[in-house]
């Protein structure tokens, strides 16, 4: 526990501070500020000492300089357990600051109040983000208050403990003013990249009524030869059509709807990959977005700009090809680059962010177990491959029906596994497929052998899963019973 | 055009500055830097003014204060147009500085190769990140380049413009910059937040081999008054079930699963509510996460209590209904605060952030338009406005069917409309409902007057849709025809 003794106080809106400053006087803790955040602790009848008199400098250009001083931030930063540090305290006069309470500018509230730049420039906070910083970084023997909403629960704590502070105490207050400083940034990168035209302003969300950008380079990602301004919709199935189509090393053809594959096969060119990928779902390809992993041709051109669709994505494409696609002025056509995936999820909910590691692991043949008295055989194991790599790609809970390297259909984005068999296979009957010797995937495993038998009867031959139920051995038997392959990958593919 | 006269450099990475100081060199630009920075460019025989000169001021505390002064900030951060900031200039002689280069201490790469502490926190970045900040925010007059990644754009720049800037490619790179500096401290926040304890490290992501943290406080959304840690699946299905339910205002109760209600009513008491919520789809509901806007009492409690469920979420419980729900170690109890739910989704893919406004917007029946002859009786309308609360957070495509504040069924997570409507028919009629007089609510509207025809045959007699294809007249028509009703709301909700 470390006693505190000295406060550096800079915040822009002063509400809660007359508590603060007096608790803190109180309890012979000698305050430190500038600005206006002195003038209204003054005002108080309170003692403070002027950064100014610290460090013999004044508050220069219109206050856009007035904390960012060697002595001041020495005075943070000094590790108070290393000698050399101490020496320096002595030497250069250093003052000792063991809790920093900073309320930055109010950046985003200002974007919000006015258009006019200068103004909300002001508002980006120099000063008061560098103190944050590194009294954040300094958490082993300085305080760090970043934001009014933990007012209360620090002074609660300071009451409470005698106006010392423990080392997790102060690292978790460290933690939350990092967090402020990150947001605080991404609203600045917001502001200056649509301002400036680094980031596309797209034209709404995932519905009229939403505004979006996107923050990110996707000149990285991909060149754009023809087409209007993608959109926010676009962008998501964009997203899911690369992250599928870079499963596939041979010549594979997909077709993205509401994030999910309606179609994709792979053959020996583009132009009988497409025409099997379409075949999967025909209905479902009206507007869709193609992604293939082979040089677009003339022939597969022609067959293509038959279909309607809105994006269609490959990593070349040859001069004929392009004077035929780009007819149509609005369809979008993204010639791929060679960039690296991302490696990492986050979403924005319930107040914070959720942060993952994408499912980027490769689930491979040879870790597959075979649990089951009938073995695939080696063309199943071919299938069974590649709809364990769609189904990792779809919505969970997926499943997915496969034939020769092609979907024949699939099921997905459902609140019940069963529900997810039942439309695959009564969308293959739709689209005049026959699912007897199919293979099926599943995204995880099932609880129950009741999609085992519905498979069974529907004609599936093999099925593929990631195991892991306590009642496994139930699916074995009535796979054993039917007489059709299993494998288990040990490896779940839940995707939301 | 602003011509470049002097830059400050200072970075961790010397990779490619030596191309870049023989440049600025060449064209008499004056070159200031300290520390290892300095000693490199000295190296190359081109001349350097060190920080320390300019300051008077020495590098303190083991290089942790370098920079951090007055005459660097207010070298950087004067403004070129206002003749006070170019009377101090003069006045405290300060030097002038149109460029800033800065490669920052590497923290995310320290965090993966160590974990001893002490060398992670020594590459918090602070002199560094406040150089950033500070060109950035006056790009009115200073070029940033805050990453290894844009020299050569920025050489190119340099050189095609004869070391004069322009305006907007500042204002780009001062974009990049926050950019960078958001980035940096949120891989810091992560950092401390995990070791301190503030975020939680869930089990795993979405699947075991993904590993997933929750940035954030989930304190202020609920408290955990039961059952095992939260999962990363569990906080998807309660963000979805939280923002559902925040729609309804009498007693209404939901199941989620896999994002997706599966089950909701809104009826007189919680116990009657759960019965019709579980009655939709009693199979789904089976591992699922149950969300009321009521106070639990003992009855409902009894009668919840013989399901299997994930988690229950409500405002309030009763004692006796804690009792009986405790019984099961493992199950997750909340009881929901009052806080703001977000009002911006922020999902990182294809190398950045796309960011949106939620779906916040009220979909108001006194904005509906009844378009058909047959216009929807005052029960219908309550039925329709409940149906279209649910689509609107229905993954799309989404088809809801609803009879008396019930949900009798719905499709969703479709790649194509026409399936999310045979998929809630075929499920309605599997858990016993007839779908003869329910109301549907599609998410978006209809391209083809299909979906009409298949649903009026199923006995729909009133549909909610937003309305706003060309074909628009064909679907009205079909309603007419089959004298069920329709109205338009203009406002699609889309949802992935």
């Amino acid at each position: 526990m470390k006693k505190i003794q000295s406060a550096l106080i800079s915040v822009f809106d002063k509400t809660g501070i007359d508590k603060i400053a007096r608790k803190l006087h109180k309890n012979n803790i000698h305050i430190i500020s500038t600005g206006g955040t002195q003038k209204h602790i003054e005002s108080l009848n309170i003692p403070v000492t002027s950064v100014e008199s610290l460090t013999d400098y004044p508050s220069i250009l219109g206050g856009r300089v007035k904390t960012l001083h060697p002595k001041i931030f020495g005075g943070i930063l000094f590790r108070d357990d290393h000698s050399e540090d101490l020496e320096e305290i002595k030497k250069y006069n250093l003052p000792k600051i063991d809790l920093v309470i900073v309320d930055l500018y109010p950046f985003g509230e200002t974007v919000k109040l006015t258009e006019d730049e200068s103004e909300i420039i002001e508002k980006v906070d120099i000063g008061g983000v560098s103190l944050l910083r590194a009294s954040a970084k300094n958490y082993s023997k300085t305080l760090v208050v970043s934001s009014r909403n933990n007012y209360n629960e620090f002074i609660s704590y300071m009451e409470k403990n005698n106006y010392c502070t423990d080392i997790n105490f102060r690292k978790k207050y460290a933690s939350k003013a990092f967090g402020i400083t990150s947001e605080y940034d991404s609203q600045i990168d917001s502001f200056f990249g649509v301002s400036s035209g680094e980031y596309p302003q797209l034209r709404y969300g995932e519905n009229p009524h939403q505004k979006a950008i996107f923050k990110g380079d996707l000149d990285k990602i991909f060149d754009k030869i023809n087409g209007k301004d993608l959109s926010y919709n676009n962008l998501l199935d964009i997203n899911s059509a690369i992250r599928l189509i870079s499963e596939f090393k041979s010549t594979t053809f997909a077709i993205i709807k509401h994030n999910n594959a309606c179609g994709i096969a792979s053959c020996d060119t583009v132009l009988s990959s497409y025409k099997k990928a379409l075949m999967s779902d025909p209905l479902s390809a009206f507007g869709g977005v193609l992604i293939t992993n082979e040089k677009v041709d003339e022939d597969s051109a022609n067959e293509i700009n038959k279909l309607f669709f809105e994006v269609l994505i490959a990593p070349e494409f040859d001069d004929k090809s392009l004077d035929i696609l780009k007819e149509k002025r609005n369809r979008i056509i993204l010639r791929m680059n060679n960039f690296i995936l991302d490696k990492l999820s986050s979403k924005k909910l319930l107040g914070g962010y959720l942060q993952q590691d994408l499912d980027t692991a490769e689930n491979k043949v040879e870790n597959w177990s075979v649990v089951t008295e009938t073995k695939p055989s080696t063309e199943q194991i071919v299938d069974l491959e590649f709809a364990n790599k769609i189904v990792k790609h779809s919505k969970s809970n997926a499943i997915v029906l496969v034939k020769g390297n092609q979907m024949i259909s699939s099921g997905v984005g459902q609140t019940s596994r069963v529900d997810a068999l039942k439309h695959a296979i009564e969308k293959a009957k739709t689209f005049g497929f026959k699912v007897e010797g199919s293979v099926m995937a599943s995204d995880a495993f099932f609880p129950f052998p009741d999609c085992i038998e519905i498979a069974s009867n529907a004609g599936v031959h093999s099925v593929v899963q990631p195991g892991g139920s306590i009642k496994d051995n139930l699916s074995i038997d009535t796979c054993n019973k039917a007489k059709i392959s299993m494998v288990i990958t040990g490896m779940r593919h839940f995707y939301h």
